[in-house]
């Protein structure tokens, strides 16, 4: 893809892309993974590429709801891993909870790369300073996050096949997933199972997304990063959340940036 | 992918996407040819996946100014050769014009293999039955569409690298080049050679659509399909085109479509 400057008005989203190219060649990633990336692309695109006001308050609602939680998770695919890993794996050292390598497309050796790849962005983390308005031993608090994945013998209930699979201290006993790029499946089958469940979707038409407790309508590393501040601030507690509304928000923005675009707005 | 139910309502979309998986897999296209695939899927979702009034009007005007052109050229991707080869085959074949396979990320094993994959195409069309309303050899027509592609020693004013090669023969010396999935920059560089450029594109709002002459915001297999009646009917002429208007009317359906959506329309 050649290199991309640095003053490049869409560099975030041409490195996030590349990181999927390479990833995608080193095996880590399902064959439409990157299909469903530049479908991502496009909402994001329609939102101007920036978390709106409505997805703030959505990822504030996730963070009180992962807080509050008994046995919250944290369930992550090859494009989470890939362009939100290492921010999701500082979530998860806050929150106090593990993280599931869970795919759709689930085969042992793509469960393992993407462990291994977990594994690696953990050590990375728990070198670093702890975030802004954290206190504690940060490396301890990293090093304690358990990741799973590589055996799956609980079954998601009204699923079939390797999809249904997941690990029973992971997604099994969890009681809040947060499942950023949620296939809509998956999505109806953890909230018919009692669950709440977090997602993170560009597409604010998806099945995923309507199905969803709380609906983050944003690209997941910006989502992912300032869900860490939030998780550290810890000043939020769960709401009667109005996920409809949340959703018609994001829309409205896609509605008016399709108005606005040739009329020189 | 999985096999996929004859009435599932999404299946041309899942066929389609499979095509392109395989065709990845054999080499065919670039790396980002699947991220720009999912973008038009999204917006495709967003037009409800059917070709709207605006993108037929669009379509007759493309039929008419490559009918009323001196040196017509339909130039193609590997997307494009996947995803509508036999259909612009049969368009060529009509008007009577050559086609060149043209790469944004140029390699020669890219080119090679596309245009092995064009000649088989054309291999298919020419036993075929002539198009309903075509009068004439069928056989000897589509025999007749010549391939461009291995040599490229002309070069596109205003481009560097290996994008800026092209066929002198083909869209070297065209005045009217078909180019579904076009880039921005190179869309730019046809018209500022004086060329008229039409295009397929599913995103209104990209510097493609607004760059070219004329721009059909429909899917690319759609579009070809309905261009192929057109030019057979062969009954229109060009007009002045509003190209603007067009694009308008295809955000007016994704802004219909995104108040509609959570409303229940």
């Amino acid at each position: 893809m050649g290199d991309i400057p640095d003053n490049h008005p869409r560099r975030a989203s041409l490195l996030a892309r590349q990181s999927l190219v390479d990833a995608a060649a080193e095996g880590l990633l399902a064959d439409s993974a990157m299909i469903a990336h530049g479908r991502g692309e496009a909402f994001d695109y329609l939102l101007s590429e920036t978390t709106s006001d409505s997805a703030i308050d959505a990822i504030r609602e996730v963070a009180a709801r992962l807080l509050a939680a008994e046995h919250p998770v944290i369930s992550v695919n090859g494009n989470t891993v890939v362009l939100a890993g290492e921010e999701l794996i500082r979530v998860a050292a806050v929150v106090g909870c593990p993280i599931e390598v869970n795919l759709y497309y689930r085969t042992p050796e793509r469960v393992s790369g993407l462990l291994d790849r977990l594994s690696e962005q953990r050590d990375v983390v728990a070198a670093e300073a702890s975030p802004k308005g954290w206190e504690g031993d940060w490396q301890e608090a990293v090093d304690s996050v358990v990741l799973f994945g590589n055996s799956a013998e609980h079954s998601i209930p009204g699923l079939n096949g390797p999809r249904a699979k997941c690990c029973r201290e992971g997604i099994g006993q969890a009681d809040v997933v947060l499942v950023p790029l949620e296939d809509g499946d998956r999505c109806e089958a953890l909230v018919a199972a009692g669950k709440q469940v977090l997602v993170v979707d560009l597409n604010p038409l998806s099945r995923t997304s309507m199905m969803a407790t709380v609906t983050i309508v944003d690209e997941v590393s910006r989502a992912s990063s300032k869900l860490l501040s939030e998780v550290v601030s810890g000043d939020c507690l769960p709401s009667q959340w109005n996920n409809a509304a949340a959703l018609n928000a994001a829309l409205g923005i896609i509605s008016d940036a399709s108005v606005d675009a040739l009329s020189g707005g």
